[in-house]
């Protein structure tokens, strides 16, 4: 802890020093676009400060930079290295951060960049995919101290040989939630960690599709990692994932407005008030059903063990009761993996002794996700007569503890997540 | 030393060894500007390395990249901090890492790109123009030792506490060489760093202004240090002066062709023979002349002082012997500063109590620089006759050891040249 230089009287610092917050906030590549927009985001982490915080800025690559360097590397090869690739795209980050800093800079603010190998950002060595491992507080503390903003690039760290790693998908969000889960275990208190996006929260119900969707004021980790695994979260899961571990309090907001968004926290008992959080559709899914698969030990782990070794990620499988030793198995895939999935399955079934193979590309997902669930009844009934008033066939259910989906045609889709928002009332606070 | 698993006889894979040599390549900005110029580097690289050799390669950021950077700095200010100027444009070559081990990969050969910090290039923390302190030589052994060529980013280092610093104009040129310096230092032997540039080599004049110029085999480090003084080298000092101290051949060739370029080397006996080694001349120059100034101790202390604090080179500096106590002081500068040095001239004269200022900007210098001048007499006459002939008017002239330059009107700049030229007949081997 550590007090700007000031002529402010005993009393009134102190009151500083208690009120004093880490926060960390994320800017997405969207919000960094531009100048325009990296000195908007300048100013809002300058006010974060002005407000007596200490604040830690984490920024994505600006707009398209990602993806003009991916055209790069296409340009050389079609298989490049994975850690090259890091090295390659790790730049993107790097950028920003520079032109954050220049920007803080700009408005007369102290502000330092550090890339992830100079902040710490320790991560294994599984290039394009890599987990953080430990975040060094001391370098960032330091800067604290002399009143700086700290910038940090998200997506990336290093591996124990100072090879430039990076973290996936959503990468940016990680770090960020990282950073604020070490700055905690460092003992800074009362961590925030505010993701700036081009969304302003999350919403019950993608609002493209049901303009009636609520945004919402919270929601738990739980809740939005089912979501995330939907396709419907505005975060990555394993940020998600890392705030539910640390328990750092994630508020997802529009980098455009000074409106709230969305807080997401952990599960507290008011939360099961509410049965329902939000609702979720994944439109572009096929259904794959083996006919007559043996019944016996083994089946099923060798179907899935030769999908997944063809890279194919299965969405939800479902398996009814055998009769005369024979079971139908059923699973879905992204409907972009069908073609890949066919070929597997029809060597499969030659393998197993199997029957047909159908397929059906035309399938949908409804879902609805609420930690509610666990102490009420009655929920999954409620949905499913909300889709048979709207007269819509469902094909297969599946369920979690706090998520019920069900597989409908996609002629459907929208009419059925529409039909489930109304039915739990989700417009209403 | 290590050598490539191969079916080779331990006789023939003995000659190998003892043939074997380290050679450090540096590739341009505009030898890596596009996917196909990085491939032919790469196959350069690995031609390199199948003769035997354990190969470096050093590149710069591709092309206008370096520009694109500067530019979106300026969007965001005016005057963007050295620190963040530094991270910002370290991006570049990183690109260029990056993108060139995946060329070389493309073609089947194993390869590993670093940056300045993962190579343990360590330089003072002055930024945008730091100096190398460093070079951790084990990392670039080790994957010597697994076959790999080793790519680094040029024009970069870090400093002790992990900050991205910048080596300045020339700078990939200098990484070149200091790596070579450095290996040599680490027990490399036949240790070469060739220079691959747009240009095929040294001349004895610059060929767009000299048709009749002649490339060089070979130009002592000293003569080098020279012409780059003088605006005419291929290369920056500051390589040079590396090359000198540790004794490094610097090979000048060009990225597009198979042909020897020039051997930058040092002096040796036989060098003296050649009494000119080559000729230059530096354009858009404006001259001074402070008239009148009192002849005491510290006043053109004081004037060269108060021109350095406003940022002006000074190129030659005449100062004639005095009369009455007064003497007339007379410098030349860079044609683009003279604005801001009749600033500083006129408040100097009103101080020191001298008396007129008198500016010219129609200047220009000729020269001529060799070794062999030092042992051979009349040299200078033979420049003043070819000039004299030539009908050319020489304002000033200025000397070193190796090194004879006339101040003439720039009227007559590149005539003056092609007489020099002609007078010492540079155009025979």
């Amino acid at each position: 802890m550590r007090m700007a230089a000031s002529g402010h009287a005993t009393q009134h610092r102190f009151e500083r020093l208690v009120l004093m917050a880490t926060v960390v906030q994320k800017f997405g590549g969207s919000s960094v676009a531009t100048a325009e927009k990296i000195k908007r985001a300048a100013r809002r982490a300058i006010a974060a400060r002005d407000r007596g915080n200490q604040v830690v800025v984490v920024v994505s690559a600006r707009g398209d930079t990602t993806d003009e360097l991916i055209e790069l590397a296409k340009e050389i090869t079609d298989r490049p290295s994975a850690r090259e690739m890091d090295q390659l795209l790790a730049t993107g980050e790097q950028i920003s951060i520079a032109l954050m800093a220049m920007a803080i800079h700009a408005e007369g603010a102290g502000a330092i960049s550090f890339t992830g190998h100079q902040v710490g950002m320790i991560t294994d060595s599984v290039h394009t995919k890599a987990r953080i491992k430990s975040v060094d507080c001391e370098r960032i503390k330091k800067e604290f101290a002399k009143g700086n903003i700290v910038i940090v690039a998200g997506f990336q760290g290093v591996d124990a040989n100072a090879n430039v790693t990076t973290l996936g998908r959503g990468g940016s969000d990680t770090t960020a939630v990282a950073l604020a889960a070490a700055l905690k275990l460092c003992g800074s208190e009362n961590v925030v960690c505010e993701i700036y996006t081009d969304v302003d929260g999350v919403y019950t119900a993608d609002p493209r599709k049901v303009p009636e969707a609520r945004k919402l004021t919270e929601i738990s980790y739980e809740e939005m990692l089912e979501l995330a695994s939907l396709g419907a979260g505005v975060m990555h899961s394993r940020s998600i994932e890392f705030g539910k571990k640390y328990d750092i309090a994630i508020h997802v907001r529009s980098s455009f407005s000074e409106a709230e968004g969305t807080l997401i926290t952990k599960e507290v008992k008011s939360m099961e008030g509410i049965v329902v959080r939000g609702a979720a559709m994944t439109r572009d899914l096929a259904k794959v059903t083996l006919r007559s698969v043996p019944d016996r030990p083994g089946a099923a782990a060798e179907i899935f063990h030769q999908i997944a070794s063809a890279n194919i990620v299965v969405d939800d499988i479902i398996q009814n009761i055998s009769r005369e030793g024979q079971t139908d198995l059923s699973f879905t895939v992204a409907l972009a993996d069908i073609e890949d999935v066919i070929d597997v399955a029809n060597g499969l079934t030659k393998e197993l002794g199997a029957g047909a193979v159908e397929i059906d590309k035309n399938i949908s997902k409804v879902s609805i996700v609420g930690v509610g669930m666990r102490s009420h009844t009655g929920v999954a009934q409620k949905m499913f007569k909300a889709l048979a008033d709207a007269k819509i066939n469902i094909q297969m259910i599946t369920t979690s503890e706090i998520k019920i989906s069900c597989i409908i045609s996609r002629d459907h889709a929208e009419q059925a997540l529409r039909a489930v928002h109304a039915a739990f009332e989700l417009e209403k606070e």
